[in-house]
């Protein structure tokens, strides 16, 4: 961590700036430049508040030399980790799963129709919203334990694990037999839950904010890994721009950019990313040739009915043409 | 809404959909364009999902023409709300409030210090955190049920009734005597929070989060409001911009259009917005030009031991100056 | 067209917006809801201005059915528009071109070494700046015509035809024998320059501005295809966000958007748009994967003296290896 | 400057990198630290490209300490820029000027008309546009020469120094008797376009650009006084966010930012920025409480002929209530 003076900084505050940071066991290295005074800090930032160095009178800016998380940093743990969802089906580490359901999980009939169909063109685990988050507070907002009791009956037909949206800590006791819990997008920064499932045996998925960092995306993983669960899948799902043409915008670079930084698997979700379904393919495809370690897609069960789906959704056979296709775009790089 | 149909919309899809609307006791109005054809939908459309609409093979777009919140509407609801936030303490309606105090409650020496400086300096309302929100799971989280009791005491000193965030739904019985319930910006589509808070009888605070919609803001505040609690603050506390020379971007045009769009009252916090003390006071100051009412603004106790406060607290006597001169201005227009 | 009038808007107001719409050769159909009048618009409403519209005091909104752009509209022109970029190079139509090369021409020798390694490694165009929009003023600008020069020196050498970005009309004499003209992101709204390059007869590769919706990215091409000049290449380089980790976020799904909205070929730069050159290969294959006509990648030749290079630049071994793995994936989609 | 090295960097990286900084006339002091190194470099670092040392192997990381500005740096010239716009008129350093005038330059008895009733409400400076930009080609795009020949018998018949936009250097030649020429927010990185006005003996006013950082404005300013002409003006009109109830958002705590890092006077044009003329008040308002220098409002003459004018002008009554107030607060503060 770089601390900047000000020109004018008075040398009682530096002192007492000094003594400050000597209390938390770090080293001070002073370089005097002309217009300016830097101190450098040696030891273990990662407890020291730089909003809190940044309002001292004596300080101009502080930078951080080193990124604030540990747990999930790939400098500290340089192996991919490997998620276990259950039934044999292993996240990161050079596999490639693929995650695909409806988006609401409806009835008995449809989500098993689903079911069945994704997994025989390839899906490996289950999707399918039992809580649903809604802008409206009009709008259908899931079946609830109903739905979650209908996800674990296709996973008893089809064997396929099962993952689904977690919203509020009052819910758990609903998701013990669920095998990947997902954190939301609006839940990404959500402490109370990122602790509560940080003390779980079982994989959390978290999906990316709408408007966060990737810094501040990593730091929410480290919250779940700091209660000492490290079976974290990360999601890119599209961030918030002033593009309206898409629903969000897909950050693709993001998927490159987190195998640097973090030893996590991270997949890709380009149907709510993206809001169309005659996206989802070309964004698909793109998402295993930059690297992802998986894909999570929507697919309806039949299209006569499309009233009651999502304009996101694939059918079962687009979706296994799009699966299909991902695997010669993987064999290719 | 308008249901804008593709060219070559099949006439077996389009009597689909119309059947389907139908039902939902909505009236159809065609408009033959040269290109495309316009359905306008008249009647309750607030049930219908846009997005269900625009996944149709025979739909090409759909736009709503009537907002899709009604609670929060000014349209329904001409006159301004008043919210009663104890000990007579008004807001909205025309008059002006302070909301002050430290950015967490530290000690009962601290926050009684604050509270005492802030009510001489013109605050009618006492504001402390207790529960922390943090991006680290290495930062320090607040005083929890202790940092309430202590808001308490100093509201038993000073008469001010207390503002404090509430994090998650299992904190919720230490709040039975906090006056007003704060929802942070994070948490703001926390749904099942808004819910549980819309049953509650008391005033609820709601925070703008960091990339939503003026729409999807009132969206939240009718969560609340659908539950039967009609009693919520607004609370620009800026969103996230390309721009860093700032920590957000104070959207201080929300402020006019909010009170064009809806009858609840509206509030600023310049000192979060903008993440430096010296920022406040202009930006406080245009907050009350343009007709917000009232301001949310740290202040510290100590200068001399400015190490344990953030960044952007005032001290009592820049907030007292502050106060004064937002009266000047409000005088003024 | 729909235009939304106000509840309370008076007929005498309405009744002049009908005639001045009337003469505007419009019709007007009219639909009557129980909170809003809305009028649907039929005929050419490319020239009525939405804003100028929704000014008047009679109207809440104003809402575009259909697309301002006509020339790169595919609606119109359902066939893919396939660039003729010179020396039997074709752009777009199903083809995949190469354009590589240095960041800044800087010497014959650099530039003919680069042009002579990125061709061997599969390159169809080569690329090289000889004006260089810089942020700072202080900061390298280019060899000017000295740099184009050099360029043309390196087809002779090389026979692929050149791009390089033209800055300011006052210069348009220098480019007379340059192949493809480049529009730089900062320039996509320099309308006069766009008016003008759509007089010439040769291809213009038009970059999307950093804050540029696609929409008005096609209305920066209709304004070179009003002109005249159907040859326009369209090139994502990302755009700005919130993110920090990368230059710009790239955004690949406008690749399958602008496919289905324009038949003009879509282009990617990920060295732009990554700003990093270790994220070049995995962005470049995603492009690829979704369905991009070409890319446009900086190469430099002697990793030695790499301080002379900018930090995006890829050496012609790790380009070749790119444009191999490129062809597999085309292969595989 | 801070150079962060990588933790396995090589010696001979190392040096190379040493060698190169000095000869650049640097002084590089090492703070050695547990996982990284850091060079800070001392002297004038100015010249010094970030992105070309970020580029190197060997380095990790680059971090400006100071500003890259300097003309422009109140650092360097702690004392206000007073800008004389001609007939006395002055902005900066504690005054406050009134630009107000047509969106579009139409006709003599418009621009004359308007010009004589902003004057009476407290004008001080002419605004109306001969040249400009518009998104669709198809759009009216100003009267050009002719209109720069009416807003001269505007500023004639009421003694009012004019401001219009430059769109290109090509049109220069038109500006000669011009008082103020603007460079509009789409030409703000226009780079020759700032040289070439950097030559002039005239003041500038520099919009802001849509997607452009505080930082990048000054730079912007730069170029022009690095070409000699220290008579900048920035003017303020709002950056590009998601959020969409307003054009775009006007950034106003830009104004007290701007006011600490430069000298250079700042105003701000919220009938740009909102894109509603009944958010112009307010605006204004906000903008003189927290320090602007100035305002730039459109103005038209007659609301009965509403239709040529834009949804974001005011009548002359409401412009002389606006600067009534605007000088009420500007009293208070």
């Amino acid at each position: 961590m770089i601390v900047i003076l000000k020109q004018n900084a008075q040398a009682e505050q530096v002192d007492r700036l000094k003594a400050f940071l000597g209390q938390m066991g770090l080293q001070i290295h002073f370089s005097q430049g002309e217009n300016s005074t830097i101190m450098g800090l040696v030891g273990d930032t990662s407890r020291v508040d730089p909003d809190l160095i940044a309002s001292l009178d004596a300080v101009e800016d502080v930078r951080r030399i080193q990124e604030p998380y540990k747990s999930a940093n790939r400098k500290f743990h340089p192996a991919d980790t490997v998620v276990d969802c259950g039934a044999g089906v292993k996240l990161g580490g050079g596999s490639f799963q693929f995650i695909a359901g409806p988006c609401s999980v409806e009835s008995e009939e449809q989500v098993v129709a689903v079911a069945k169909a994704v997994k025989a063109a390839g899906a490996t685990l289950l999707r399918g919203g039992a809580f649903k988050p809604r802008t409206s507070p009009y709008a259908f907002q899931g079946l609830h334990g109903e739905g979650i009791r209908l996800l674990l009956l296709a996973r008893q037909e089809t064997g396929m694990p099962i993952v689904t949206e977690l919203m509020d800590l009052s819910h758990l006791p609903l998701f013990e037999d669920v095998d990947v819990i997902q954190i939301g997008a609006r839940n990404m920064q959500n402490f109370e839950l990122l602790k509560e499932v940080g003390k779980l045996h079982k994989p959390i998925l978290l999906k990316r904010g709408l408007a966060n960092t990737i810094q501040e995306w990593l730091m929410s993983a480290e919250y779940i890994m700091a209660g000492g669960n490290a079976q974290v899948i990360l999601c890119e799902r599209g961030i918030r721009t002033y593009e309206t043409a898409t629903r969000n915008t897909l950050d693709l670079s993001a998927v490159p950019v987190l195998h640097e930084k973090t030893h996590l698997p991270v997949i890709v979700d380009p149907s709510h990313a993206t809001g169309f379904s005659r996206l989802v393919k070309p964004m698909a495809l793109a998402a295993a040739a930059c690297g992802a370690d998986g894909l999570m897609i929507e697919v309806h069960n039949d299209p006569k009915r499309a009233l009651c789906d999502g304009p996101q959704s694939l059918t079962p056979e687009e979706f296994a043409d799009v699966a299909r296709r991902v695997q010669l775009v993987r064999t290719a790089i």
